[in-house]
């Protein structure tokens, strides 16, 4: 039997088949019934060992991860997750039952949660473990909330506490436990939040590396500027005692928060926050004017955002 | 800018952007318009250098055949094609302009020639070029050919010749210059005939681990037998001068085929050889007793299939 065969066979065991899915694994293709008036969603992402995420990731989150950064990317178009295929370039120490468990766990308990199904997949020998996953989803015709759309005056808001992953990621690199390691192994797909969203924000992207780099194609997609306000971006009461430039550095530069950026009218920030209160972060304004304005406080603030290339 | 930027800066180039495509490479995920009545076909398949392809491939051949395995499973059921997704893990000492140029130049001439869209992709470093690609693709609902349905008394038909890929790789791997290559490098998934198909045949598999094993999945699938008359497999004649044995072990156990095999009704086959004369091959019938039988101008013949675990 395959390995993925294997995955396939203790996936199944865990998880409800979409009622959408008519062939899944089994036949050459997967063939797949599409919800009335609906587009398709789509994207991929592959994750390397030792640089997406460290060699001391257990398989578990390994499994879990990888699905949830393709579904971090369908929630910050408000879609809603259908399906994915798995391609597994599996070195050989890690082709055995122990691994191979411990790593469709991940990936079945995170499918589960947003009722996604494995519908294809191939699994080969390498010498790195590479993970590469296309997730699919569904969003209401013409709804589908993109980079572009931001307006001059729109509130720029975060989903949740940003920084947390990257503040785990330098404590395990240095040999220290993490109280955030969670926030790094599992991240949390911002799905509901996202279908929400839809009908109030004007643009919207995932934050997979760093709030400042990915706010950044915001503004570059819509040719405007913004002025943030350091003090009003959440994080977690662990961050808040740091230095302010190691906070920043987190915070801006980090990556692998899998919260969602977004803007909307001052308007739909009112309605929303009526409707869902607490649940979305104020944290700065669209402006005409290019660049990024960083302040704290109200106070100008200068920082280099790393990978900033767009100015 | 990224590898995939490259790739997809030189793609966007050489092909048109499918009709279907709202949103493609850009934003967090591709948002994608659906076909009426139609049904999602889905599939993923990673190629690894010197596993699936030997390293003296050409770098245009690897892109051209990562695209072609998958077209032709969308082909094994009757879909047409509409966009693949490329998950993209690369050397160092394949990141230039020169290796990516041709991979892409490969990648985009098999997409024009089926109006494939490329809709997301991501590229990692890694010690070995590993190609990761889904393709999706549309069928008319509920009339993908699937391999169960073969009925006894079904005549089993194969696309074309069969057994040239694995002629041309032993060659190759003999250091011989090999007039087949073309058959390995650059397969030609049979979509056209695939879609004509749609209503005539029962069953079907597209041939890539060997017509052998790939037609003891429609058995097993079926839970029927068959009866194969090899004279009657369409081979190309530089493979008709070897010993039979060593004919039978590329056209059964080679592999790389990317041919069509399925399985209609004699009246069926009649229907479609009007239509459509000398497009299809007849290579025998299916039976109720289980176990695919061999035969050599109605002698029979032992032959053992490799990887042929069903029976």
């Amino acid at each position: 039997m395959s390995e993925f065969s294997l995955i396939y066979q203790h996936f199944k065991n865990c998880t409800p088949k979409n009622p959408l899915t008519q062939i899944g694994i089994g036949d050459d293709c997967a063939v797949s019934n599409i919800p009335p008036n609906a587009q398709l969603v789509s994207c991929v992402d592959t994750l390397v060992m030792g640089r997406h995420f460290p060699h001391s990731t257990s398989a578990y989150a390994v499994g879990f991860k990888s699905v949830a950064v393709n579904l971090s990317d369908l929630a910050s178009m408000g879609a809603t997750p259908y399906a994915i295929l798995l391609g597994l370039s599996l070195p050989s120490h890690f082709a055995n039952d122990e691994f191979l468990g411990e790593f469709t766990q991940g990936l079945a308990d995170i499918c589960r949660a947003f009722n996604v199904d494995l519908i294809g997949g191939d699994t080969t020998k390498s010498e790195i473990l590479t993970i590469s996953v296309t997730a699919l989803g569904f969003v209401p015709s013409g709804q589908a909330i993109l980079r572009s759309g931001a307006k001059v005056g729109d509130v720029v808001c975060v989903s949740s506490e940003i920084g947390s992953a990257s503040f785990a990621l330098k404590q395990i690199l240095n040999g220290e436990k993490s109280d955030l390691q969670n926030a790094l192994d599992l991240p949390n797909p911002q799905i509901k939040l996202g279908q929400k969203l839809i009908g109030f924000a004007n643009s919207m992207i995932d934050i997979s590396d760093g709030l400042g780099q990915d706010f950044g194609h915001i503004l570059t997609a819509n040719d405007v500027g913004a002025v943030l306000d350091l003090a009003k971006i959440p994080c977690n009461r662990l961050l808040q005692t740091l230095p302010n430039d190691e906070k920043w550095q987190h915070i801006l530069n980090g990556g692998d928060d899998y919260q969602l950026c977004f803007t909307m009218s001052q308007e739909n920030f009112a309605k929303f926050n009526e409707l869902y209160p607490n649940e979305i972060f104020a944290i700065g304004e669209i402006v005409a004017d290019k660049g990024l304005k960083l302040v704290n406080h109200g106070e100008k603030v200068n920082f280099t955002i790393n990978g900033w290339q767009h100015f």
